[in-house]
């Protein structure tokens, strides 16, 4: 069977050897008889899968153990709204980074639960291209919110910001599990699953557990994390499909060499399309600055527009879709997450190359 | 292959032949060599399935246009924060009535939000084991809540009261699609998918046009029905992968004649366990009372408890996992959505008689 190279921004791409053993498994998990999405939440079957993916997630990641490891749904969205509710109960007060888009939704949100918000850094002055490299020092702040990496604008923090005395909660869903992660200085991390460890409809969110004491009186069980840590994560029935694709995603995360592993394989992957990108500087015009490149969304505009469709129509023949870019940003744009096989990077690559011998004037 | 006989409360059966097309499809939905949990949720093959879901259940359940239908996730627990919050946003004082419970988390959750909850009848008094057939009229509610089956008890409507002058919003989580609905009183139904209609991970809300202006200001955008209106239920990434296999346990639906079909079969199914019970009923002693029996989740204890283990473990052994009351009843539960075959519950008949024959004093 012949796969495609799918460089949608999410969901996205997962290890074929993945979806082979969901596949292999469907009707009847280990001998069960049973599916494993048909199975009780609250078994001794699934409890080892879900036991199994929260041991894996804090060994692979390297989660120390003041934090919480909860698996919610509703994606980013709704951690814009559950982060003012729990973590700013009373004190009001929080810091937001914004580089772009998320980072715009997030302070909305914490906006109508109103929260007294500073953005205590932003790249707006410049479409946002660029991950800012200072931010204010703002006394008495909850937390200061961030975005690691930009999908729309493909930006990437390089490496986290010291925020002084406060803790970084981090909105990590689109390179979640791509590298490495310094957890000195954060107090909460989240993201969904769709783009690096599975598919949408589970939210994974790592939290230190003196976080819950700011929680507020009126604030509805289900929209608590202490629930979620009180209950393993299930207070009510969990996504138990997601959660076990999760757990192979993990596993396949481990053959790959954990995230140093998968680090220096999305370097080198994202280096075949920046190469042909810097090749071309005149015909390629990447968006994001060369210091804030993000290595899961490569974003570039043609000098001309009328470019973009043929290139699309091009990619689609070679079955590349997924290609197009945010209308933000308009032109295209390469996600190229943990899945993406470097194969499909070069097969971009060699397209792009390609196409400017044809098209470049 | 065998498959197993699954008597679970939930995440429960699905039919094999709905497993049987996702594993064919999984990592290359029709052709395009991509799984469908891979691809972006604004794609056109992605969206026809969104839009298929939506029209097919419109049409199976027989749902008036002036109402929308939401697909969320969360589970009813999510829904019992959402209601007081959207439906209820100046007046605050609502009904509810108490079958057990779900019923009684959705009024505490009601009650955190400082709605002025109405308890307009209850079966508290008989450990839930009859469902109330009239309730207090109260003037002024928002809303009337209820639960249409109880998994824990064993209960379930057998038909909808009439509200009088307000309408009803109906957790139908447990017996969602069973049989025809009547939508004249409705005001919301809502439903998580993991029982009647798919995996878990999916909750289907049917709303009605008029509440969105109930809405409360200060709240967050994710959580308003408006927000899942006006995007198509897309405002943020939809679990795409529960919408597919919930599209294709409608197309199932069809091929079973509809609601009025399912009905017909899972009466036909509980009748065979229900005969059972009642032939022995100073063996089986039925938790629920006969007028208020549900064709869902079927309950009962044993005059002595120490045979409970005894007939789990012979069921076990017979590959019909799942059988283990609630502790809230203690004694035994077969859950007969939907998906369960009538060979399945055949197979508990034949063997609840053949327990009765060895072990009934």
């Amino acid at each position: 069977m012949s796969r495609s190279y799918n460089f949608a921004a999410g969901p996205a791409t997962l290890p074929t050897g993945v979806l082979e053993t969901v596949q292999k498994e469907l009707l009847d998990y280990q001998g069960t008889g049973t599916s494993l999405m048909e199975m009780s939440h609250r078994g001794k079957i699934f409890d080892a899968v879900y036991q199994k993916a929260v041991s894996d997630l804090r060994r692979i990641a390297g989660i120390p153990e003041r934090f919480d490891i909860l698996f919610m749904t509703g994606g980013a969205s709704t951690q814009f709204a559950l982060i003012p509710l729990n973590l700013s109960g009373s004190n009001r007060k929080a810091g937001y980074i914004n580089t772009g888009a998320w980072s715009k939704k997030a302070i909305e949100q914490a906006k109508i639960q109103k929260v007294n918000v500073h953005e205590v850094a932003s790249s707006a002055d410049s479409n946002f291209n660029y991950i800012p490299d200072s931010f204010d020092i703002v006394d008495g702040l909850d937390y200061i919110h961030m975005t690691s990496n930009n999908t729309i604008f493909g930006t990437q923090f390089q490496k986290l910001p010291d925020p002084g005395g406060t803790k970084l909660v981090i909105d990590m869903s689109s390179d979640f599990l791509s590298k490495p992660i310094d957890w000195t200085h954060i107090g909460m991390a989240y993201a969904g699953t769709q783009k690096n460890a599975g598919p949408s409809g589970l939210t994974v969110v790592v939290i230190d557990k003196d976080y819950y004491d700011r929680e507020r009186e009126d604030t509805p069980t289900i929209f608590r994390y202490s629930t979620f840590a009180k209950n393993d994560s299930m207070y009510n029935t969990p996504p138990t499909f997601q959660i076990y694709v999760f757990g192979l995603v993990l596993e396949w995360l481990d053959s790959m060499g954990g995230l140093k592993g998968i680090q220096q394989h999305n370097e080198s992957k994202a280096a075949l399309i920046y190469d042909v990108i810097d090749s071309m500087p005149e015909f390629f015009l990447g968006h994001a600055r060369k210091d804030s490149r993000s290595l899961m969304n490569i974003t570039w505009n043609f000098p001309d527009k009328e470019l973009d469709p043929v290139f699309l129509k091009g990619a689609d023949e070679k079955r590349m879709p997924g290609l197009k870019g945010h209308r933000s940003v308009g032109g295209l744009r390469a996600s190229v997450y943990n899945a993406m096989p470097k194969e499909g990077c070069q097969a971009l690559a060699d397209y792009m190359q390609a196409f400017a011998g044809e098209h470049k004037k």
